[in-house]
């Protein structure tokens, strides 16, 4: 790519009166760089694969590129990549079993962005329509469903992380006379649990709830399950109206972003035609960054279905490591199925700290992204045993035992480890 | 700074199966930024400054960097820029006139965004409220009202694009037991027109309307009144309680980013404690760019107040430029003070599509960002000529003259053109 790109100072004849960085200031950033480096050799506790290079779109940052608008209208501001951007959602429409041409989407700011998205067009459709989603859910919905000022109401979750179906279905029983707007997580953020939407529709259907929605929250399964085998049916291929994936967890990337996805005839309802940007804007941003869609499309053509196969399928073989690893020393780490987030008692402060772990409550967790090697899940293993357990969490158990967060018994005879 | 940051492939002792890019898909990106380079030289009606070079800061994007959270909270996901962004924060604070530590705030994906904090910011202090904003407000604020469900009513605005304060005393007259919003525009879209917020905040006083709320959309002009003499009070100063500036436009950037600053007392309100991801999180996305924050600070150090002092009397000056040259051609060309924004009758398309002007109904503009120079305003003048003007406005006009956008009348004595 380099040998298209101007160098910035030939391209001006007027420059901006740059100064030279400060020596302080230049030693400051340094200090950054190097913290981020030294944070990036102990990254387990968040799904962001750090397996990437993208130096080769690198000259696309020396202009004020810019995608302000709908992907698929047009705009008259020509420094985008609009059309780069309508490829991604074409491949990740065909990654989630669509039709493409009855999908619209974008690449948005992150998994928040593609949520919001998704129960925004649905609290349009349905601006009396409850929402219902499991309090396993990834805290920012609440922050959504805040900012839309929709009515919702928490179900519980099962100890696997998955709803509880006979809660959502006494409550959606309730309220009958209201359409339901369920948000389902294929994936929860802590136990990667994957919420069955066949079951959810079907508790629907049972009830004659005809007028519902139904957004899923994909943000690092997205990725995962056009991978496996037998993925359970999440997607596009059942009635699911919209979905959200992160683009920066299972492909990577230093900038977040995702992809919302829902059906093109739901998105043209609230569609607005603006005259003076020239776009029929129906994205939630006004700008949008034009590098996100090209590091999206970058990766899925260096890495190809075949390639995510075979990272995928590394990932669940190590997360499965971990846990025989665990359960070697007497630690209680389990897995949901098709899921790389390894579920552990919750460790010591600093161990959490070292390794980045994200605790709630009485549990933590590792997730095996790509990056993460066998050697690393030695060393967190053997930080974990060396490190006292937090006094809380002691002080909460009932018998003197080591660890005590067991893996929900319902859990052991209807969801074995797999792959 | 490259000496610090180790090449992608030595980080890692696993590297996905990563393909070679195909020969077809590297002349596509050849293309797309062929198309770009091109573009960026015909850019004249987007405020989008080209002025930059951030090469030194692209070792950080090795990194998969994620500013979630508050930056004022800390993180225990480690490859942030949480304390570049706080600097940057403090930096807008003071160039706003505000008492740092008694404002909060965070580096948006763009000005859309922290609009939509303000709004968002003053909805949940006045659920009940009604938000008061002009005709030329950007169409994305009432795209923003829509997602918040809150009440709003347009005002009408006068000819230069200033909010009509008549029509907005006599609907706040009318709608005295409901506490006002008021989205005001520091620098319209189209004609960069700055709402007079003392006047604003006066006819809320006669109203005797106490509980209320200013937020201000200063977008472009953020970063332009900072640097003028004798600017309107629009910022801290005065008692605004939130504003949004953002860091693509005038600053530059590859990346749409900007600043949304709030009163730290209203923002304490809504924040939600959160665990699992260690941060008291008051910002509307949830993975945010840690890369946007660097691209601020590290312009802001590298040009200082100095060099956007000069910087922006440039653009001025290209304005006054652009305004004569046009009026010894017979266009009627103005703006408004303090503003780099030119507006002209509407040009014909093809005028539009090269030289990316964003018409609306009957006018255009030109916005004389830092790179654009004065041989630019030469050509775009010359192609204006050439051109024949779109047939719609021709045969709209009354006369037989060729160009019939005047300024309107009331400008010529109030609103000289300035500086």
């Amino acid at each position: 790519m380099g040998e298209f790109a101007p160098t910035q100072s030939d391209r001006f004849t007027t420059m901006p009166p740059f100064q030279p960085l400060a020596a302080a200031d230049r030693a400051r950033l340094a200090e950054v760089l190097t913290r981020i480096q030294h944070g990036s050799e102990t990254l387990i506790g968040y799904p962001c694969n750090q397996l990437f290079d993208y130096s080769d779109l690198y000259p696309f940052l020396a202009y004020t590129i810019n995608n302000v608008g709908d992907p698929f209208a047009g705009s008259n501001y020509q420094l985008n990549t609009h059309d780069i951007e309508r490829d991604v959602v074409r491949d990740f429409a065909v990654l989630t079993r669509a039709e493409p041409e009855s999908i619209w989407g974008y690449v948005t700011s992150g998994g928040t962005e593609g949520n919001l998205y998704g129960l925004y067009l649905a609290r349009e459709l349905y601006p009396d329509g409850i929402v219902y989603y499991s309090e396993d859910t990834h805290y920012s919905v609440a922050k959504s469903l805040r900012l839309l000022h929709a009515r919702s109401i928490m179900i519980r979750s099962l100890d696997n992380g998955e709803i509880d179906y006979e809660d959502l279905e006494a409550t959606l029983r309730i309220h009958r006379d209201v359409p339901p707007i369920v948000f389902a997580n294929v994936g929860t953020t802590m136990k990667g649990a994957i919420d069955d939407v066949r079951r959810i529709q079907s508790i629907m259907d049972d009830l004659r709830l005809g007028a519902r929605y139904v957004h899923c929250d994909a943000a690092l399964s997205g990725m995962i399950l056009p991978f496996v085998d037998d993925p359970p049916a999440w997607d596009f291929s059942t009635s699911i109206d919209s979905l959200s994936i992160s683009g920066h967890k299972m492909i990577g990337s230093p900038l977040p972003c995702g992809v919302a996805l829902a059906r093109r005839r739901n998105v043209e309802r609230i569609a607005r035609s603006v005259e003076y940007v020239g776009v029929l804007d129906t994205t939630i941003g006004g700008s949008r960054s034009a590098f996100a869609p090209l590091v999206l499309w970058y990766a899925l053509r260096r890495i190809g279905r075949d390639g995510m196969r075979q990272v995928v399928q590394t990932c669940l073989a190590t997360a499965d490591y971990a846990i025989e690893l665990c359960a070697k020393h007497g630690i209680r780490a389990w897995r949901n199925p098709h899921s790389i987030t390894v579920v552990i008692p919750r460790p010591s402060e600093s161990v959490v700290r070292k390794w980045q772990i994200a605790p709630y409550r009485d549990i933590g967790h590792l997730i095996l992204m790509p990056h993460v090697t066998r050697e690393m899940v030695d060393r967190i293993v053997a930080d974990y045993l060396e490190a006292p357990r937090p006094a809380s969490i002691r002080c909460a158990t009932s018998a003197g035992s080591r660890f005590q967060s067991a893996p929900p018994p319902a859990l052991r005879p209807s969801h074995p480890p797999q792959e």
